[in-house]
């Protein structure tokens, strides 16, 4: 997240009331773009835009993806059409169809003509990808070469390329279709014989991925080769872009946080916890909660139909619950870590079911213990007081089932696991957990 | 993770027998290193030290990090000490390092004499990094450049080098006290004019990072800037290491499935869901567990000393109970997950708890109202119905707010804030919420 750092600022405003291009235009080639942002971002949105106005448009280019997405929508608003042509045709094509993914389409269809052609075709190509598929990480700005050519022609072709930024290190050989032959690195080509041929020196076992797979294939992928970036094909192996290792940290951080936040039953908020307006909040909270209150009031109507009498029993109805759910929520995020982690697929179902029993039984004999105790304290006698240690493993055998198959059920219905939230498996737990309760105390005390 | 992939297997038992040895150079020269780690990870030590052994040892050093961690410890158990020795020397110092803190301390002291005195100096050195700094992530191996020379000269004194893998495409300027003065990627160096100063093509606004800084700080930058490395620094601003994109993805992958399985109160696993022992499991969930059952059995001491009498009230035990829980686990969530990802920082304590107070009291009424109207259901009269809601509203606030605070105060002692999990928020709100529920039932009924 970019957030306004306040050292710079009002350097930058005096600079801009002076005029002081040239001094703006210094700044802004000696720091990172991400720092240019990060000590703009204070700036109303039209003096931004006078800031960016100062620099050449490959500049503004350049820092424009590093302020907040939310921002960028803003700055679009208000910006002038021409200017705003220019800054998307410079801008990398994947920062540019994120912006883009933001605004209203027909906003979109407003903005589009003022790209060069070629652009607009790249930008509807981008635009066209399914969320969360390979293809919405991707540029289609790379490195390529011919295999025919040698290593000394293959610098000389990439000096005169000069592709942007890191997309240089990996250089991917193509044939007359475009079809992905092998794969170089700069480096590689750099310690070659400048004699040597591209195709000679080339690796050929490359790994790719499709442009409709999904994007947690993209991340285990990249980091299991430790890639800088990985190819992505069509269906006829033809390389249609790139996926670079800064994107792919990106999304993992915004997974890790989306999915944090589901399995609390919170929906993703999709911006930085601070910015979240409290409505948003509200609803992305809210409607969980709802929905989860509906689920417990069952617990109500339950007790209601067939109560617990005894009031030693109703002492440990929270403490019954309690243990059920914790277990449940330890299953249920253990579970789902793994198989976001790509740790166990979904046909590894057997064996989770088994250690998740068996766990079950090893947690709820070791929570039975204290139970028995604790309840020797409160029940009439000690065979009543067995009613306390056979609910508690019952509920965490229930707990640990519940936990596992929840999520197990959801992917394979295609689904997200992490979406069966922790708190809706602790709300299952609570009723059948009560139902067994009142089991257990009735087959105990007759 | 590795998993053992079962096409090759049949292949590379039979090359063993036949004692092919250009045959198994052959498959290793050709696959990706982790490719290999995956095809031969199902053969026994034995077998895969005789297929380590067919190999070059820089491609063997190349193989080795591949396997899993536990894995090479298995290894090494069994390793012949000449061989690892030789290994360890060829190893990436990152890579090494990360295996050698796996093993006992004697063990270790066992091998170290093995090494060249300069490789040992540099282990000693990594080893000497506490886990979750800078340094524990960083490697010793670098590219780096004086800055009186020409684009030429550095391009030639690269090739000599022949630097590691893609340690090549940042390159470190040092003064002769390998002070840091600035960074120049080989993008830049093979597009300048070969007569272009390396002083002159540098970037002068290098962000690097303390070696004692948190692992955290290391992600936040890397991810902000789009960095492929980034460099390491003493508090006299000298390069002792760079810390590579790959290990920070590896890091962020881990880390965020620590920090969920911390919040749904699991000790982190450390190794993959279905590898992880029973026992081992038994102990970093059932440990937690324990804890848990400790604090609910709080609230059955509460509610023997107090007892609700009334049986409409006990039916809504749960349900009060769960509400604050559930919200309560959201706010844990938001806050937890925000403070990692930098989105906010516990500085920003006033603004966290002026919005949970206020979301405290907006989820309040939205669930307050459903309570209401399910009371009157059971209550004796529309009056006493009033205890649900407004008990309701309470638990609410009360959740938000110990699930907000409670992170909080875990991060200003320098504690992890995931640590203070979603359950013992639960559970404290249990605790308190009882007690609430009691003095509203009071208040109300008289």
């Amino acid at each position: 997240m970019v957030t306004a750092n306040p050292i710079l600022l009002p350097e930058l405003r005096f600079m801009l009331a002076e005029g002081d291009t040239a001094g703006l235009r210094e700044v802004a080639e000696e720091l990172h773009p991400a720092t240019v942002a990060e000590f703009s971002t204070g700036l109303t949105d039209l003096e931004l835009w006078q800031v960016l106005a100062a620099l050449p448009v490959e500049r503004q280019a350049d820092i424009f993806p590093y302020y907040e997405l939310s921002r960028q929508v803003e700055l679009v608003a208000v910006a002038d059409r021409q200017t705003l042509g220019q800054l998307l045709e410079s801008m990398a094509p994947d920062s540019r169809v994120e912006l883009l993914r933001e605004l209203e389409p027909e906003l979109v269809e407003e903005i589009l003509p003022l790209v060069a052609k070629a652009e607009r075709h790249d930008i509807r190509m981008l635009l066209s990808c399914p969320e969360n598929s390979a293809g919405a990480l991707m540029t289609t700005e790379y490195a390529s070469l011919p295999a025919d050519i040698t290593a000394g022609e293959a610098i000389a072709r990439l000096r005169s390329q000069a592709p942007n930024s890191e997309s240089i290190y990996y250089i991917y050989v193509l044939d007359a279709e475009r079809k992905l032959l092998g794969l170089i690195s700069l480096r590689d080509l750099i310690l070659a014989r400048p004699t040597a041929l591209v195709a000679d020196l080339m690796q050929t076992d490359i790994i790719s991925v499709l442009v409709e797979e999904p994007q947690e294939e993209v991340v285990q992928k990249l980091a299991r080769f430790d890639f800088l970036a990985i190819p992505v094909v069509d269906d006829q192996n033809r390389l249609v872009g790139i996926i670079t290792h800064d994107d792919v940290l990106d999304a993992v951080r915004q997974d890790a946080t989306d999915e944090a936040q589901r399995i609390a039953a919170v929906a993703p908020l999709g911006e930085s916890y601070l910015q979240a307006g409290l409505t948003t909040m509200t609803w992305k909270r809210g409607g969980w909660l709802t929905i989860l209150f509906a689920t417990a009031a069952v617990t109500t109507t339950v007790l209601a139909r067939r109560p617990i009498t005894d009031p030693w029993l109703i002492d440990f109805i929270p403490l019954v619950m309690a243990s059920g759910g914790n277990s449940g929520s330890q299953s249920a995020t253990l579970v789902i870590t793994a198989m976001s982690t790509g740790d166990c697929r979904l046909s590894d179902w057997p064996q989770i079911l088994r250690r998740e029993f068996m766990l079950g039984i090893l947690l709820g004999l070791l929570l039975a213990v204290p139970g028995y105790l604790l309840a020797l304290l409160y029940a009439p006698t000690p065979s009543a007081a067995l009613v306390i240690p056979l609910t508690i493993l019952g509920v965490v055998m229930l707990g640990t089932l519940v936990g596992s198959v929840l999520p197990l059920m959801f992917r394979s219905l295609g689904l997200d696991p992490a979406l069966m939230s922790n708190p809706f498996v602790s709300a299952i737990v609570d009723v059948v957990g009560i139902l067994l309760y009142m089991s257990v105390a009735m087959l105990v005390l007759g």
